[in-house]
Order: structure tokens, then C-alpha cells, then sequence
């Protein structure tokens, strides 16, 4: 791509997209300048052809017909359609028509990296994700070179925007779940249907691909213990408050014996400690260096500008070659490649916050306690709190204990009779 | 260097030296797997050979002769002797033997950036420069690469370790300014002249390189309004306290009508902003862009491991390519480059923080805040505490005002018979 202008087509031309249209518009003579290359954005697809994005296009530019993206003289595609399938197929199909690829899709990176990688790696194209990953936050860039020098020991991420904002929301409010939600889903912060934000599939797929990067862990996201934000009460806020911590949504990848251990929960930290001042829709990722030790991001991870931001950036190190020699250099996802291997869930422990939802009568906390004790957990602390003729709440922390210790102890106390709801367990960090 | 051994030496075996040569003797066979290239340390030059660094050195490596890293065939030359000259004229010695270049010096980048830069090019050379802000946080790699997409609107950076450490000491146990400086000495934080530190030099050399980075200014340093935080007194942490804001040292450039404004500073932030939240030696960097809004970085800005980190990212870019692209994209420092325009630091304006030490007698307030008045300053907040028998603590918050202002007022008062002491000012954030 020497001195020519570098060509590239934009395939779905949502809210994302309107904001790399914006970018690659309007700003082409900044980028022109601050980087010496020509970028021009030729080709936009989108079933609708109609809608206004919020940015204007010259005439000609926008399509509703895929073939044209194949058959034009592009450079670099961008794939903004989301999803598996179609965009699965479209990005092969880009690969084959010789195109470079930028995708912000990180259900397509976690669920079939190791097919596109392989296939860009085939066809000498390459495909690059930064914005599939915490949006404006250069998390990927970081790992993939500028901490290159380091072992990663360890990532915690808060990564799901929606997930924090919710949070957020019953901290500050004293709000309860569901509408903590609605008002998410009100400003926007939230889609109408939540799901993957609040069960953590998207915050596991995130996960998957930061620990790909960073630890050379190949994994199936689903194989990963994920608990989702969705079994937090206000009151389980109210506890984490008087033990002095917050709860955040962590997806989590630490070097063990063994492996790696790989978790997303809902997790009790210090109230001191920089994850816990992280609010509202921002995300954050500390990552652990043996020579760098911590380094902490914070910033926006999703929304049309931030995620633009790092869908262009993406485009630029594309067009000046930055992005084929990260490409080369790291062996990513390849299917040949043999994965760290991961700790088995049930082998890695933690402290644990478990709220019991039981009977309010004498002999309970007992029963409770001597199951626990049984399983050789220790606790550290206790609170109970009655629910006016709706039985009791008994929040236990323990003490550090194997995380399969933890599962049997808790599934022979749901067995109990004096059990009235589920238990919810979340991770604990001093 | 396709597939051929990259040769490195290494000139300043020094507290980083040894930690970069642990990284790229100990880490080698890590690197080419991460990297799919080879890196070899061949040479090390200091005029002292025999101390011992804490790394095992290969027999042969080590030399006081400065001539064998010129004649060996070596691809990047690392340079760490720090200072001025001689490692001026060693870098344009390095560049003329075809050597690219790695540095941690943020004093020559900052003050012969625009020669060496200039005779890199020239030469068809590069220069990597990283480690010289920050340490181990990769801020000007997501300057030059990762936030390329945006239009930077402002940097806020806590770039030197040893003040905020000193802050961190007199904030965490009232200590004094002096106490706090001797700690920080004793605990290895500060040297034994830690002048350069503490009177904003080192943090306001590191603001030079990142607003040249970020927003195309040119600019001696030596004519940046700098103040440093030898100027503090346990009572002004005290005071910010009570007014719920901690201070720090932040160097800042910001767009404003007209150009970029500059400054070093001690500054109130507010207590619940990320920058107040980082304590001991830690740096941070609040960047905002017109697309990714703020992105917050937090790491060690300094010692052996972290910056050796950075050294070694550079490295590592250099080898694979990386750095020749950035470098040949960003126009660095060119002497033919015009810069942005820097806003006359009079023609700024403020919220202040305004210590005055006065007698303590009646009338002494008001002619104070009628001189501020007359200069068309109004006040936010005042405290006053009795010294006893040693005059009055005067404290005085003003509303934003025209930095020319505000030296005309405090000059005026300075050259009052009621004013005991030079008036301190710093700067305050909402």
C-alpha cells in the first residue's frame, strides 16, 4: 500500500458504522497528515439504504448490494454487521477477495478465530479487533506489543459496560436490579433484550480473546464458569458496602499451578482498590507484567465514537502496515496451535460471598455453618439480617477454599429443607 | 532484518541497564516465540565493568570501550547512559554507524529531539523513545498509534514518581515536606538531590514529548510555566483536605482559543477523580480525545523492571518494523515542522489556590482581598488559620481568572509590608 490512496469499504452502517463514516469523512486530511497516507472510505453496505446516521455521504457510496464490496478495488473491509452468521461467511468472503479485514465483532473473534486467522494467514490478508474488546481502550495493542517484553500474569477486566452501569446504578441509587435495568435500557446503556451484557456471555467472549492474546490460552468461551450480574440484589450491594467493598463484574484470567484459571462472577473488591472507582458505563482492565507490574486502563467501551475510535485506528495501522507484521508475529488462534492449558474450575479456589436465603429459626445458622465447616471452608465473616416473615438472609465470606469444596457445599445446602432460594456465590478480593 | 538474528547493544549498564539485559538474555527464547524473531544482546559498554548488576553476563559482552558497539555490526544500539552529552553525541555516532536507536532519555528527547530526529531520517535511521515517559506505561505508543484517530483535546499526567510519592507520604501520615523528601531518599525514590524531581523539570521535559506527540506542539521546555512540589507544606495538604481535594503534581496541555496551553503544576484535584486516587510512585496519564473521550493509564513511571519493560517493547518494535512506521508516519520534531501554537501562559486562565502568609492582625484580610478584587478576582472560598505568634495562614480559592491577573495581584501583595512569606499559588480542579 506505498504511496496510494488506500481504499475501504464499510459492510453495516448502524450506529458503530455512523460513527467510522464520520471519522473516515471527515477526518481524512487530519489523517493524511498526521500519518502520511491517503485513506478513503469508497463502498458503504447496509440493508438500509435510507436511515439517517448522522453523517453525511456523498452520493454513490452507500449500497445495499454486497457484490459491489467484492467486486470493488478495496483495500480493507470493515465488518460492522455483528454477530455469527452472516458475518462469519461475509468475512471469509472478504478475505478471499483480498481485502484486509477490521472487524469490532468480538462474538465472531471468541466463537471463529481460529478458522478466520487461519484463513487470513492462508490468503497473505490480515484482520485486526481492537475494537471487539473493550471499545476505546487500546487493551489489545497493549498486550499484542506494547507490554511484548512482559509475561503476563494476570487480567481482571470489567468489560461489560452495561453490567457496570447497572451496577452502578443500584450502588448509587440504592436501586433494585430491575430498575436499575429499565433505566439502563431507558438512556440507552442497555438493549431491550440484556441478556448476554447481564448473564456475562459478552464479558466471557471478551475474556476468551484477551486471554488468547495476552496468555496463549485457546479455549471455548463456554467452558469458562461464568455468573452474570443478574443474581445481584440491592441488599447483596448494601453487605458488600458494610464489608467495605463494591461489586463489580470481573472476567478474570490468572496464571496458576497448573495453568491458567480463566472466570467471570460478580466480585466483592476494596472499595480502595482502582476497580471499584471504575462507574457507569466505563470499562477498565489491570493487567499484571512480571517486569512492568500493574497497569491500569480506564475508559469507554462501548458507544458510536469511542468504538469508532478504535475501529479507525485499526484502519490507519492496516493502511500503514502496522497491523501485518502484530499479525504475523503473533501465531493467533491458529488452529495448529496447542493452547496454555487451562486449570480445571473445580481446582482453583477463592473466597467466596454466599447469600443464603433461609428459614428464620433457631438451628439454621448451625445447619448452615456445619455444612460449610464439613467441607473444611473456613468463614471470615458473617451477617443475617430477617425479612419480616420472608425468612433470612445469611451472607457468609469465607476464607480462601477450593472452588469444588465451595460447589458441594453449597449444593447440599440448597438440598436442605430450610432452604427458601438458590444460593448466590460471588468472588471475593482483599 | 527478515529473517536474520536482530544484533543489540546495550550503552549504560546501569538500574535499567541490568534489568534490560535480564529481559533480553533471560527472555530470549520467549521473545522469538512470541515474535517469530531472534534478538540477541552482543555487546554492553560502561565504563564500569566489574559491579555487579544482578544479571550473569555472557564472557565477552561486556566493554568500557565505546569504539566496539561502533564497529560491531550490530541493528539497534540501546542507549541508558541518560543526561545530556556525552549520550547526544553518542546517539548521532550511533545513527551515523546505521545503527536505529532505543533510548529512555527523556531530558535529550526533550531538548535535542528535533536534531537527532532529524539526522535519524536523514539517515534512513529510527529512534524509539518510549521508556522516556512513563516508564512502563505504554502512553506514547497510544498516542502515535493507538488514538491516532483522534484529535487529542488534553493531556492530564502525574509523570514524576518521586514527587508523588512525597505528596503520597505527607497525604497518608501528615508528614512534613522535609520528612517526606528524606523518606523517599532512604526508601530509594528519590536521590540525593532530588532537585530535578521536585521542582517539575523531569515531569515538565515529559509534558514537552507528549504534547509534541499528541497535539503538533514545538516548544522549549525551559518557557513552560512550571511549578514544583517543593512548595508544598503539610498545611496545604491539610487545607485541600477540608475542601475535598487532594493535590498532585499534574503536568497538562489542553486546546484552548488559540493554540495549546502548558503547564506544570501542583493541583487540587477532587478527592473522587481518578488522578487523586494514585498514590506512592505511581504515574498516570489522562488522555481525552474528540472520539474516545477520556482514556485513563495508570503504572509504574519508573525503577528497573518497569522501564526496562518499555526498553525492551521498543526493542522488540524496532525488530519486527513497527518503529520504522511509526516514525516514518509521525513527523517527529522535525526542524522544518511548524508548530501549534502555544497560548502566552498570561493569557491562560485559572482557578487558583492562594497561600499567603500574613500578620495576623485586623484589616490585613481586607486589604488582601481588595488587592484581588481590584484585580477583578473573585474568591470561591477562604480559610485562615493563626501560626501562633508566626503570622496567618491566608487561603484563598479563587473563581477561574486570567492567569496575568492573578501574578500582577500576587505580586502586588507580595510587595506588601503586611505579607510575611512569597505567596504560594497552585492550581484547582473542579
Amino acid at each position: 500500500m506505498e504511496n496510494k490512496t488506500v481504499k475501504v469499504g464499510l459492510v453495516g452502517f448502524g450506529t458503530i458504522g455512523g460513527g467510522v463514516a464520520d471519522i473516515l469523512l471527515n477526518k481524512k486530511e487530519e489523517i493524511r497528515r498526521k500519518t502520511g497516507k491517503s485513506i478513503e472510505l469508497v463502498k458503504i453496505c447496509d440493508k438500509d439504504t435510507t436511515s439517517d446516521r448522522g453523517v453525511k455521504i456523498p452520493d454513490g457510496i452507500l449500497t445495499d448490494d454486497l457484490s459491489e464490496i467484492l467486486r470493488s478495488p478495496l483495500d480493507i473491509v470493515i465488518e460492522l454487521i455483528g454477530g455469527l452468521e452472516p458475518a462469519r461467511t461475509f468475512v471469509l468472503d472478504f478475505l478471499k477477495a483480498g481485502k484486509d479485514v477490521v472487524t469490532a465483532n468480538k462474538a465472531l473473534v471468541a466463537n471463529h478465530g481460529p478458522e478466520l486467522f487461519d484463513e487470513a494467514r492462508r490468503l497473505g490478508r490480515t484482520i485486526a479487533f481492537e475494537a471487539s474488546v473493550c471499545g476505546g481502550i487500546p487493551i489489545l495493542s497493549s498486550i499484542a506489543s506494547s507490554l511484548q517484553a512482559n509475561r503476563i500474569e494476570s487480567i481482571d477486566a470489567i468489560c461489560n459496560g452495561t453490567s457496570n452501569f447497572i451496577l452502578s446504578q443500584m450502588e448509587g441509587k440504592g436501586a433494585d436490579y430491575d430498575d436499575a435495568v429499565k433505566e439502563a435500557q431507558r438512556l440507552g446503556y442497555a438493549e431491550a433484550n440484556p441478556s448476554m451484557d447481564v448473564d456475562g456471555t459478552d464479558a466471557v467472549q471478551k475474556l476468551t480473546i484477551m486471554a488468547q492474546l495476552a496468555l496463549g490460552v485457546k479455549t471455548d468461551w463456554r467452558s469458562i464458569p461464568r455468573t452474570g450480574i443478574d443474581i445481584v440484589k440491592a441488599l447483596d450491594i448494601r453487605f458488600a458496602r458494610k464489608l467495605g467493598k463494591r461489586i463489580r463484574l470481573l472476567a478474570t484470567a490468572k496464571r496458576a499451578a497448573g495453568g491458567v484459571e480463566l472466570k467471570v462472577s460478580p466480585t466483592l473488591v476494596p472499595e480502595t482498590s482502582p476497580l471499584a472507582k471504575v462507574c457507569d458505563a466505563f470499562n477498565a482492565v489491570q493487567i499484571v507484567g512480571d517486569f512492568v507490574g500493574p497497569v491500569f486502563y480506564q475508559g469507554l467501551g462501548a458507544g458510536r465514537r469511542p468504538t469508532a475510535s478504535a475501529v479507525c485506528s485499526d484502519v490507519i495501522d492496516t493502511a500503514l502496515g502496522r497491523t501485518r507484521i502484530t499479525f504475523d508475529a503473533l501465531d493467533l488462534w491458529s488452529a495448529g496451535r496447542e493452547s496454555v492449558p487451562v486449570v480445571e474450575p473445580n481446582a482453583t479456589t477463592e473466597k467466596a460471598y454466599l447469600r443464603f436465603k433461609v428459614e428464620d429459626h433457631p438451628g439454621v445458622l448451625a445447619k448452615t455453618t456445619g455444612v460449610l465447616g464439613r467441607h473444611g471452608i473456613s468463614i471470615s465473616s458473617l451477617l443475617q439480617e430477617s425479612d419480616a416473615g420472608a425468612g433470612a438472609d445469611l451472607i457468609i465470606l469465607t476464607h480462601e477454599a477450593p472452588a469444588g469444596k465451595l460447589a458441594d457445599a453449597v449444593d447440599e445446602i440448597d438440598a436442605s429443607s430450610f432452604v427458601l432460594e438458590k444460593t448466590v456465590k460471588m468472588s471475593v478480593r482483599d
